[in-house]
């Protein structure tokens, strides 16, 4: 499979078309599973890993809604492809590393898709636009049990599935959301909001999870423990926690754009577009505070030359790994701050 | 007279015809005069004040090179006009303080003037674009002539005219260029250039004169003392300082345009262009900033939405006396920098 292909599709969850995605840019669920008898990946052998890799791809195969998946080896890529499959989130930073006899399955829009011999045997995940983590998981389960008929999967009746990681032992699930705040933030409310968040038994993380900067007022919100309630539990409480930050973000957004404020955030706006539209050279960080005041003006309404599809695209399409794959090539910081700026300005020309 | 009429024309400096003008926007000449016999401004009593103001304004009204010009009486004007007249170059801060027998002559495209009662009786000027102190000093020069026909300069066989403060007695004269060295900055070598200078005789200073930041690159160089050499001579001095900082400031500018530093600058002006296309709120500071990369742009050969004369004019247009003037009442920061937004809009469109 030719990876830069992938370039010319949309992935599914960029289509602003879930409930709230004004305010929620994707939803994700993942499930951990692993094969009863096997070694985890990370104490396994050569041979036992390249068993374990062999059977889920064919029990993939075999899963209704894998049906039309690509299947990616990720000894057979590049460094630029990995980093490529990173940012889409199709992969984890750790898989990119370890490769041999690592494979990613890969459905249809990038909905669904299944790292295998990552820290677990198997990590299926379903990613799709706005707040829907029930359809999700559904979507998720419904695959989980098409490879469960194929696959004996590690299961203690007490413990529940077990995991690598004792934190993803239990449901094996993980329920997130990528919510865009940027209200929150140009009013000042943002660090008040999260702090009441821990509480709630939600985690919250930048872009791209555990130990990445927030950028683009972005923010990732998932479950702290995969242990304890069942699944729908978990998957229902993230929803409220969400929920409730999508009705304080939007109530920000309509205090900005009253009144004096409004004058501010229009300046903000399209002093964003100026630079987008003007820009030589730009980082992936400053790219995404101004895409993120064009996400911004867009929710509320107003009329200026960009889509929400297409903002949402950016925050993957400007990132260092996906500028490297436009030209077809590694490239130092300097040339891809220049290729950016000029992806940005045909976007919003 | 109505002063906003003057809005509607373009100050004769601002027309970009004079030798360098891509470095030097304007060249101007004063002549400091006082009537023989009577006390200096500062000392005077309001009839003797009084009396000057009226003789001064006969005379000009008999001096060729004013014969179409306007006679404003401080006195008459609001506070928003006075602040207009001083953006304009064409009175001092301290004239526009001491209102009572003070005015001001403004002959045709505001190349000459005359003020009347400021430091000294008489301040005589000449503003026009580019490096042409030697041009500016002939003109002063012949009006000084009429003037002297119908006034009795106060003149002293070794000290030469004399004058309210002893750095402008002997000659009288004060030669300046409003030079633009954005080149010089960027490169880094702004300050070991201007240290420089002040060896040389000449002073250098913010755009409006003594005390005022620096803002949009743009440095007042002038002649330290108006004692000593002859008028020709000072003004020769000056003319090469200037000349020399020129030679600098376009190999800086050419240095910039090339390789990869190309890159960069093409980067800080399509940015500014972009902030001066969209932004909705802005301080003259700010936008003095974007207009010193635009005109640089220009003076490069670059194909921008801009022209060098409405850059120069916005020098002065964008100030808040002048977005005052144009609203028609006094405003408050907030108000003057959002109609300041919306007029370089306007422009930059």
């Amino acid at each position: 499979m030719q990876l830069s292909n992938m370039l010319r599709f949309k992935m599914g969850w960029a289509e602003p078309a879930g409930p709230s995605h004004e305010v929620v840019l994707s939803s994700r669920v993942r499930l951990a599973r692993n094969l009863s008898g096997r070694p985890f990946p990370g104490r396994s052998t050569p041979k036992a890993t390249a068993a374990v890799l062999s059977e889920a791809l064919a029990a993939a195969r075999k899963a209704k809604a894998l049906a039309k998946a690509a299947s990616i080896l990720l000894e057979e890529l590049e460094e630029t492809e990995r980093v490529f499959l990173v940012e889409r989130y199709l992969i984890s930073r750790l898989l990119a590393q370890a490769t041999r006899s690592r494979g990613v399955v890969v459905g249809e829009r990038e909905i669904l898709s299944l790292m295998i011999n990552e820290e677990d045997h198997l990590r299926l995940q379903g990613i799709d636009s706005g707040l829907c983590l029930e359809k999700l998981f559904d979507q998720t389960d419904s695959v989980d049990d098409d490879l469960s008929r194929s696959l004996e999967f590690a299961f203690h009746p007490d413990w529940g599935y077990l995991a690598a990681c004792p934190t993803n032992a239990g449901t094996g699930l993980r329920a997130s959301c990528l919510v865009h705040l940027p209200g929150l933030g140009l009013t000042g409310q943002i660090n008040r909001v999260l702090d009441g968040l821990s509480r709630l038994g939600v985690v919250v993380r930048g872009l791209y999870g555990e130990g990445t900067k927030v950028t683009g007022d972005l923010y990732q919100v998932s479950n702290a423990t995969a242990l304890g309630p069942a699944e729908r539990s978990l998957i229902s409480s993230v929803s409220k926690v969400v929920g409730t930050l999508v009705q304080r973000e939007l109530e920000a957004r309509r205090s900005l754009a009253e009144g004096s404020h409004g004058t501010r955030l229009e300046d903000l706006v399209y002093r964003s577009l100026g630079v987008l539209q003007n820009a030589r050279v730009i980082s992936y960080e400053e790219s995404m505070q101004h895409l993120s005041y064009i996400r911004l003006a867009l929710s509320l309404g107003w009329k200026i030359p960009a889509s929400l599809d297409a903002v949402n695209e950016l925050t993957v399409l400007a990132r260092p790994g996906h500028i490297q794959m436009l030209a077809g090539r590694a490239l130092d910081a300097g040339e891809r701050d220049f290729l950016r700026a000029s992806l940005l300005r045909k976007k919003f020309s």
